[in-house]
């Protein structure tokens, strides 16, 4: 069987102006990286911004497993089968992070028959985007530093700095480190951490903006730190806004690439799916519903994280109205919440999926609080069983889902057809009647335990005390009207990742509250969360290489 | 009078396909960034790498003195006046780093009307050269570090790891670490430092590399730290080559912009001129030469440090002959060296410019020493007298130099023809009889003494007990045949920086000596080399800015 860069290495890929000529771009509109990857240019923008919108579909899952489940695979392929079907269709997802494609994760560029392309560049430097992001972090850091060095005449509590350094990059050492040893010419001495660049705020900002005014906005709203008074300071109070924007001003234009089939597809933009939302870039969604009939994008994380953020973070920012939801499943995944061991999954085990399948039930319920038709696709892999489908689709179909078998990674786009046709038919008869979950007004417990009970179904909210008094401190600042972003491990609805299926009788715990200013959410975090992956015993980076003229290989 | 940016931002450039057709390179031969940068790719390098030759001219300057000299806008202007000739010229120069341009001494993209552009993306992100290389230098670190966690079964020494991370941002804070902090799984603590990008070896094997298979070889040999038993551990042995190889696949490619005046200029690498040779790439130099009849070229810091590398390292390493050499002064700097304070340059003194000129004599004499014929350009300021620039063009004329004033920063190409001419008349009646200062077989000391007597003009070498430890060391890993890197301050042609003119009677000390056998070359430390620079009290970053449709303010 062929590896996924084999496939993509293989793609006869067109010149990237062809493809955004079929999408109804000009040349001139579009700023070149090399023959296949482009950024659109403000100046497209203007021209279509008056345009109607398209249809926009969201693609999410259940909990993930590690039996896996396709969610990029499944946006990219029923992308390609709307092209099949005559659609003017346009796919809008993230840009993956560096650091994983050295570790144990690799890249994510879909799989099988089902890729955008070229998939080296994306996995690697790309378009220079988390570089921009990266360097706009640190410059932010360095400023932070050289004005506690400089005389500190803002007060800044070294003991009170929140802003982390970052590097796109798996490098658990750097988690927690010591700054500023040596001689008094090399700074104040003080703890500081880095994170991995998709954690970084910016990444975030850089997401939800938009356009650039907007991004200096949300730029110099970013609290880096506090006073001695427990005052926050801000990016403008150090007046790095504008160098901060100067680097990003390409970085904010979204990239054009391809599919195998040669579909338009903007990535731009990966924020982390905890700390953050977790959802492709406004910017590049706007575009794509102006330039198509179907927009095609994707959110991180299950359905309980990723489209939850997308609806109340996303949607609620940029004035987004989503017209249908795919939710991703796979047969082993639902043998998985039963119960089936990961080595057991390939044997047919109806009792076993009938358990499991409360996960599934529960996040159609889930996105049917937020009035969104769902049309439900099963990830086909070779052993599952007819009567494995059969018992999803009559259970989905009780539920006034429609359904439909996917076979894109092994097929491409033909694979595709019956999925795009169902949606196709709940966009024409199915109206969606979009709204958040909760309101701007509601207080910020509140919205945490709307979330916590309607999305995930616990019984209630615990508080580590020093989470209450963050909160009210975060109230106090005005921030209060702010919408909420949940980091909760993405394998339960519970914080619990041991609790599969749909658990029962649990409560959130929360333990740290913090605001992230710039853009525009409050973080509310349920145990640990890891902002900075290490590598593991034997990374991925040992089998990578590239021949003398210059072909990736092992790169996964 | 228009600053740098103004003049840059008011040129018309030609679409970069323009610029590159009438260097003889077709549009498929490029990889484009834009409509204004574009690398150029390896098919191209296929192409002409059989064709002649043609002639190579550096760009040199007297010791660096506040009153400024101005070598890139020679380079630039020079290239500029000679395609006002009607001759087919490139200028070769480095990149420059992103940390300075938000610090105190802004861009390098020439100034004036001697200037490559777009001077805002040269001096921001440009093509990503430096990114991909602070990635893969962290790459390296992370999967280090990752080894001593997971059972470090090579025995590496956490006391003796020589490789650092690194930052392209002016980042005090980070010069003197302490990483692995918190739990076990969070690494092993350890001591660890952070250098700006271009001071990272992988900057200096980029440049120094000939082709993908080099770039791989000399990665390999990187040392990144000794084991226990005090032997040098590499890249190799940590699996790490190809991976860092595939982060620098297009970073080895070079860069083509354009002058003001639509020469082609390549731009590509920039290695620092202390701890390494201060160098545009191999790569490009050689590319230029294939394209052109005269490629223009320069090399970091005053001569004794830019040229004698250039020529030692860069030309031995890659087979390169020099076919003459451009020594930049200015009145104000001879003056300055003459004991004239910075306040004071402004009046016409012969009298100090007198005392001063010793420093340019012994540059010329220095040149003179490798075989290249020199000529003597002064970079004109309005407040030169024409007694002065007299002066000057006699003391050349005297010790056989063709003389020229160059006035580009006002006036362009139009302003460095005279120049140009006397280049012309140079290369057409003069024949380089270029070698390099010492052979391979020399010991590393006698290297150094060479250098520091012929060069600097020294009375002997010093060596602080350590670094006779090292230089031993080094001769027995087999790396004695390497040639020498000297860290040298850059404002004396001694090691003491306050010792203007042509010093005499002094010893050059040797504080510490270390092998950078991935680039090929011992590095010899007279004193502390700062690698990390510092952010001043109001930096640059304050000022700059970029509006909301996307122009960039405030960059010099």
């Amino acid at each position: 069987m062929k590896t996924d860069i084999q496939i993509a290495q293989e793609a006869e890929m067109k010149h990237i102006k062809e493809v955004a000529v079929q999408a109804g771009i000009s040349e001139d509109e579009l700023e070149f990286y090399g023959k296949y990857k482009a950024k659109l240019s403000d100046e497209l923008w203007n021209r279509i911004k008056d345009n109607e919108d398209g249809k926009l579909v969201l693609v999410t899952a259940i909990n993930p497993t590690p039996a896996g489940e396709g969610k990029t695979t499944t946006s990219v392929g029923l992308g390609q089968a709307f092209a099949k079907l005559g659609k003017k269709a346009m796919i809008a997802l993230r840009e993956p992070s560096l650091g994983p494609c050295f570790g144990i994760k690799g890249g994510a560029a879909g799989g099988g028959y089902a890729q955008v392309v070229p998939m080296e560049d994306l996995n690697l430097h790309f378009t220079g985007d988390f570089h921009a992001i990266t360097s706009a972090n640190n410059l932010l850091a360095a400023m932070l530093d050289n004005h506690i060095q400089q005389g500190n005449t803002l007060g800044i509590d070294p003991r009170q700095v929140v802003w982390k350094r970052c590097v796109d990059m798996n490098d658990r050492v750097l988690r927690n480190i010591v700054v500023g040893l040596g001689r008094k010419t090399d700074g104040m001495v003080r703890e500081d951490h880095f994170v991995i660049t998709v954690a970084s705020e910016i990444m975030a900002i850089l997401c939800l903006a938009d356009d650039l005014a907007d991004l200096k906005r949300r730029l110099g709203r970013i609290i880096v730190a506090y006073n001695f008074k427990g005052e926050p300071v801000t990016a403008d109070d150090l007046q790095a806004t504008g160098a901060m924007a100067a680097l990003l001003k390409d970085a904010i234009k979204p990239n054009l690439i391809q599919t195998l089939e040669h579909t338009p597809a903007l990535v731009h933009g990966g924020p982390f799916a905890n700390i953050a939302h977790g959802c492709n870039s406004v910017r590049a969604t706007k575009m794509a519903l102006k330039l198509s009939d179907i927009t095609v994008t994707e959110a991180g994380f299950g359905a309980d994280l990723g489209a939850e953020k997308f609806f109340d973070i996303k949607c609620r920012m940029a004035g987004l109205k989503p017209d249908a939801v795919v939710l991703v499943a796979t047969v082993r995944a639902l043998k998985y919440n039963g119960g089936v061991a990961k080595a057991d999954l390939a044997e047919e085990n109806l009792d076993a999926l009938a358990k499991g399948i409360v996960n599934l039930e529960k996040h159609i319920e889930n996105i049917q609080k937020y009035g969104v038709p769902v049309i439900v696709t099963l990830n086909s892999f070779v052993t599952d069983t007819d009567a494995e489908n059969a018992f999803i689709e009559k259970f989905c179909r009780e539920r006034g889902c429609e359904f439909a078998l996917s076979e894109v990674w092994e097929k491409g786009g033909e694979g595709g057809v019956d999925l795009a046709q169902k949606v196709l038919e709940t966009l024409e008869t199915k109206e969606s009647d979009f709204h958040t979950l909760y309101n701007d007004e509601l207080s910020l417990k509140d919205k945490i335990r709307t979330i916590a009970q309607e999305i995930y179904g616990a019984h209630d909210v615990v508080y580590e005390p020093a989470a209450e008094k963050q909160l009210a401190k975060i109230e106090s600042m005005g921030f209060g009207s702010f919408p909420i972003c949940m980091a909760k491990n993405q394998y339960s609805l519970s914080d619990d990742a041991t609790k599969l299926g749909r658990p029962e009788n649990f409560d959130i715990h929360i333990r740290e509250v913090y605001v992230s200013a710039g853009a525009g959410f409050v973080v509310a975090l349920t145990g640990a969360v890891m902002t900075m992956p290490g590598l593991p015993k034997v990374p991925a980076a040992n089998g990578i290489d590239v021949t003398d003229d210059g072909k990736i290989t092992g790169l996964f």
